[in-house]
C-alpha cells in the first residue's frame, strides 16, 4: 500500500482559484452540457470497474463483489443526477407576472436556483466509490454546476488519484473547463480547503469529532459556509414482543448479517436493538455472529473498534452475549437493560465503527415507560427500524423513531440505500449537520440559492425562467404548479 | 416609552420546555389546523390596526401611513403562509414504488418534509410588524406546525407585549395547543433561547455584529443548530452611461426617495450606486435630500449613524454631496472615485443603518475595468440594481451583479419587498446566512427537515404520502411529478 502525500497550501490555492474561475463557465453551463459531463464520468468509471475494483479492495479489504457493486452504484447516481438535471423542477423555477393594479403596484418576479460556487468534498472510508472522489457529493455539485475540489481519505490513496485522474480526465473529454474538478490530499489540505475564501460549501462523510472540528472551522470563517456533513448514527432498531415471538429467530439472523455487513463498516449499521426481556432473537443471534477476526479499512479503524468494544464491555450492566472483546477486531454483541441505557445514555450511546452490536433488553410491551425511556435517550440517527406484528399497537412508539431520524423502515434493516428520487440519507444532529446529505435527488439543493429577477427584460433572463420556456420544466406560473 | 424588562432564564427554560411539549402536537396538526391558526393571527392583527399602529408609532416614529400599510402586509403575509400550506408542493411529498426485479431488490419508499421543532425568532428593529413578533419568521415557521418563541426588539417593547398578547390569543382561540407561542425580553433570554436544547432552529434579522455572535453560538452548541439570518446589506446600484444620459435627472429623485424612505432604515436601502464620472444624476441629487434630522428608530441608532457617517466622511477621498455630517441624523450623500473604493474597500463598503448612500464614480463604461474592479470588491447583499439604456451591452455587469445578490432588479429600486411565490429575501454573506429568510413562500423550508418511509404499513403514513392523496396535493410518483 502507498503512503498518503500531502498537497501544499500553495497548491491548494491554486486549485481553488483554478476553480472559481471556473465557475465563471460552470454556473452557466447548460443542463445539457451539466448531463453530459456526469454521463461521461459514469461511463468512464463502468468502462474501468475491473482495475478500480482491484485498487479498492487492495487498500479496503472490502471484497470484489461489494466493491463491483458499489462502482455500479456510484456510475448510476451519476445518472440519476443527470435525470435530475433533465426534468428541471431542482431549478425550481417561479414566476409571478406584474400586477400594477395592486396596492402598491406589484412588479415582475421570475426565480430559480443557481449554484453557490465551488465546493470541498471530504471523501469518506467505507465507501471507496459511493462516498469518495466520484461520489455523491461530487455528483450532485458537479449536476448544478458547481466546481469541485475533493479532498481524498487517506484509507484509499491510490484509488483516489486513479478515480481522480479518470474524473479529470471524462470531464475535459466531455467539454468541462479546466479547473472544475480536483482532487487534494492530507489532512493540513484539508484545513486549508475549509478555510479558502473560494471554497463555498463543505461537503463530509465520516467522524463525529473529525466532523466537528470542520463544521467549527467552517462556521468561524471570516464568511461562514455551510457545512453539510454526516457524522455518526446508531441506527436503532425496536422489535416489539409481537414480532419477536413471531419470527425472533429470522430476526437474529438478519441483524446478524446487517450488523457484519461490510465488516461493520456501514453508517447505517444498526447499532442499538431493543428487544423484549428473554427475546429468542437474542437467544437465536450467537449462531450467526462470525468467530474470526474482521478485516477492517485501516489500522486505526481497527485499534478504534479494538477500544471502543472494551470500553463499552467494562461497562457496569453490559454482558457480552457473542463473540469476544479479547481479541483483535472480532464481531460482538453486547447486551444491557433499558433502565440501565437510561443512567448510562452517554457512556453506551456512542457509535462505535465496525462489527459489534448493542442489545437493550427492555420490559412490558413497545408502548411501555421502559422502551420509551431508553429510546427518549437516544439522539439522532440516519435510520430507526420498526419490527412489529401484525395488529399490535405502534403509534406512540413510531412518533418516537419519527422524532430520531430521517428515514424509518418497517420490517427491513437498515444497510442498503436505495438510491432514487424519495431516497436521502440526513437526520436530527450528530447523524447529520442539516436535512440533506449525498444521496437522492434532493442533494443538489444544497449547493444551490435562489435568485429572483426582478422587472428583466426577456434578453437579460436565464433560460429556465423565459415566457416560451424552452427547457420544457416544470415550473410555479402566478402561485399555480405547471407542467411542461 | 416604557423600559425593557428581562425574562429570567429559568423563565426561557420553561418556556422552551412547553414549546417542545406543544410540538407532540403541533408537528402531526393537520394543515387546515395550521391554517385556522394563521388565519386566526392574520384576522388579529387587522382588527387591531388602529392601535398597534398608534403603540408603533410611539415607540418608533415610522408614521401612521406606513406602519398601517406594513400591518396589511404582515396579515397578508400569514395569508400568503396559508396558501403555501393549502397548496401543499412546500411537503415535497415523493413516492417510489418497489422495484422487486431489481438488483438489489428495491424497496417502496414514500418521503415528504417534517417540522423540525421549536424555533426562536429574533425580531427586528425596523419593521416593528413584518420582521417582529408575528412577522415573517413566525408566520413560516406556524404554518409548518413549528412552535415559536419570540425575543422582541428592545426598540418597540409596548408594541412587542401587545402583539404577543393578540397573537397568543388568536391562536389559543383558533384551538392551537398551550406553549406554541411566546414572546421573550431582554439581551440575556435570547443567549438562553439559543442555547436552550429544546429550540432547534434561529431566525434572526439585525446587525451583522449581533448576528454574527448568535451565528456563532448556534454553531457552538454541544448539538449545534442552524442559524438563518439577515445581517446587513450594501444592495449596489450601477446606473450606466446611457440610463444616467438618457434620465440621470429622473433617478436622482428615484434614488433620493429610496434611500431616504422610513429614514434610511430599510435592509434592502440603496448602500452604494455606482454613477459615471461627472453624471446628471450626482448633479440632481442634492435638491431630494432632506435638510431635516431624520427620526431614527432609537437613540442608540442614531448615535451609531451619526459616528458611522463620520467615519466615511473622513476617509481619504471621500466628499460629501449633499446633506451633513456635523448636525445629528441628517441625510447625507457621499460620494468617492471607483479607483478609491477598489483600494479602501474595507474601510468604504461598511453598511450604515440610516439615510446615507455613497455614490461611487466610475470611468469608461459599463463593461469597463474601473467599474468592474469596483464591483469586484462587493461582498454579497440581498439585492443588486442595474439601470441602463435599451441596447447597452450589459451581460458582463449583469454576471457579476447576479453573483452579488439575491435578486437582481431591473429598472426601479430595492426598498419595497412584494410579498409573492417567487420572492425570496437572502443573499451571499453577510447579507444572510443561507439562501432562505423570512420572505417568500419558500421561507417555510427553513423549518422542515426530510423525512422517508420505507415499506411504510399503509395505516402508519402520513396522510400526504397516502396513495388516494387525500390532501389532493401536488406529488413526484416514480420519479414522475403529478398534479391534483
Amino acid at each position: 500500500m502507498s503512503t498518503t502525500t500531502s498537497t501544499n497550501p500553495a497548491e491548494v490555492r491554486r486549485l481553488a482559484s483554478a476553480a472559481e474561475r471556473s465557475f465563471t463557465v460552470t454556473a452557466s453551463a447548460s443542463p445539457a452540457a451539466r448531463i453530459g459531463w456526469l454521463h461521461a464520468v459514469a461511463e468512464v468509471l463502468d468502462e474501468n470497474v475491473d482495475d478500480l475494483v482491484q485498487l479498492a479492495d487492495a487498500e479496503t479489504s472490502l471484497g470484489v463483489a461489494r466493491l463491483t457493486g458499489e462502482v455500479a452504484r456510484t456510475s448510476g447516481q451519476l445518472r440519476l443526477f443527470a435525470d435530475v438535471v433533465a426534468e428541471g423542477s431542482y431549478l425550481e423555477a417561479v414566476i409571478d407576472h406584474a400586477v400594477p393594479s395592486a396596492t402598491p403596484p406589484r412588479p415582475e418576479l421570475r426565480r430559480l436556483l443557481r449554484p453557490i460556487g465551488p465546493v470541498a468534498v471530504f471523501a469518506a472510508s467505507n465507501f471507496p466509490f459511493a462516498f469518495s472522489v466520484a461520489g455523491g457529493d461530487t455528483a450532485s455539485a458537479l449536476a448544478v454546476g458547481c466546481p469541485v475540489i475533493v479532498k481524498a481519505h487517506p484509507g484509499h490513496p491510490e484509488l483516489s488519484r486513479r478515480t481522480g485522474e479518470l474524473v479529470t480526465g471524462a470531464l475535459r473529454a466531455a467539454g468541462a473547463p479546466e479547473g472544475v474538478f480536483a482532487v487534494v490530499e492530507g489532512y493540513e489540505a484539508g484545513l486549508a480547503l475549509v478555510d479558502d475564501p473560494a471554497i463555498r460549501a463543505v461537503a463530509f462523510t465520516g467522524s463525529l469529532a473529525g466532523g466537528r472540528a470542520l463544521h467549527d472551522r467552517a462556521a468561524r470563517r471570516p464568511s461562514p459556509i455551510p457545512f453539510f456533513g454526516e457524522l455518526g448514527s446508531l441506527n436503532p432498531v425496536v422489535v416489539t414482543p409481537g414480532a419477536d415471538a413471531a419470527g425472533g429467530a429470522r430476526l437474529a439472523e438478519e441483524l446478524a448479517a446487517s450488523f457484519q455487513l461490510g465488516a461493520g463498516q456501514f453508517c447505517t449499521k444498526p447499532g442499538v436493538v431493543f428487544v423484549p426481556q428473554g427475546s429468542a432473537l437474542e437467544r437465536a443471534l450467537p449462531e450467526h455472529v462470525g468467530a474470526a477476526p474482521a478485516a477492517l479499512l485501516t489500522s486505526s479503524i481497527a485499534t478504534g473498534y479494538d477500544e471502543g468494544v472494551r470500553r463499552l464491555a467494562a461497562i457496569d450492566g453490559v454482558s457480552v452475549v457473542a463473540g469476544g472483546v479479547e481479541n483483535g477486531a472480532r464481531p460482538v454483541v453486547l447486551a444491557v437493560d433499558a433502565s440501565t441505557l437510561a443512567e448510562r445514555q452517554h457512556d453506551i450511546l456512542t457509535e462505535v465503527f465496525g462489527p459489534v452490536t448493542v442489545l437493550v433488553r427492555y420490559t412490558g410491551d413497545a408502548q411501555g415507560d421502559d422502551l420509551g425511556r431508553a429510546l427518549d435517550a437516544l439522539e439522532g440517527s440516519l435510520t430507526a427500524t420498526l419490527h412489529a406484528a401484525p395488529g399490535e399497537e405502534v403509534a406512540p412508539v413510531l412518533a418516537r423513531l419519527e422524532n430520531l431520524a430521517g428515514r424509518v423502515l418497517f420490517e427491513g434493516w437498515p444497510t442498503g440505500v436505495a438510491v432514487t428520487w424519495a431516497q436521502h440519507h440526513g437526520g436530527p444532529w450528530p447523524a447529520t449537520t442539516s436535512g440533506h446529505t449525498s444521496v437522492g435527488a434532493t442533494a443538489v439543493r444544497r449547493f444551490l440559492r435562489p435568485i429572483a429577477y426582478q422587472s428583466a427584460p426577456a434578453d437579460s433572463l436565464p433560460e429556465a425562467l423565459r415566457d416560451d420556456n424552452p427547457l420544457r420544466i416544470p415550473r410555479r406560473v402566478d402561485g399555480r404548479l405547471v407542467l411542461p
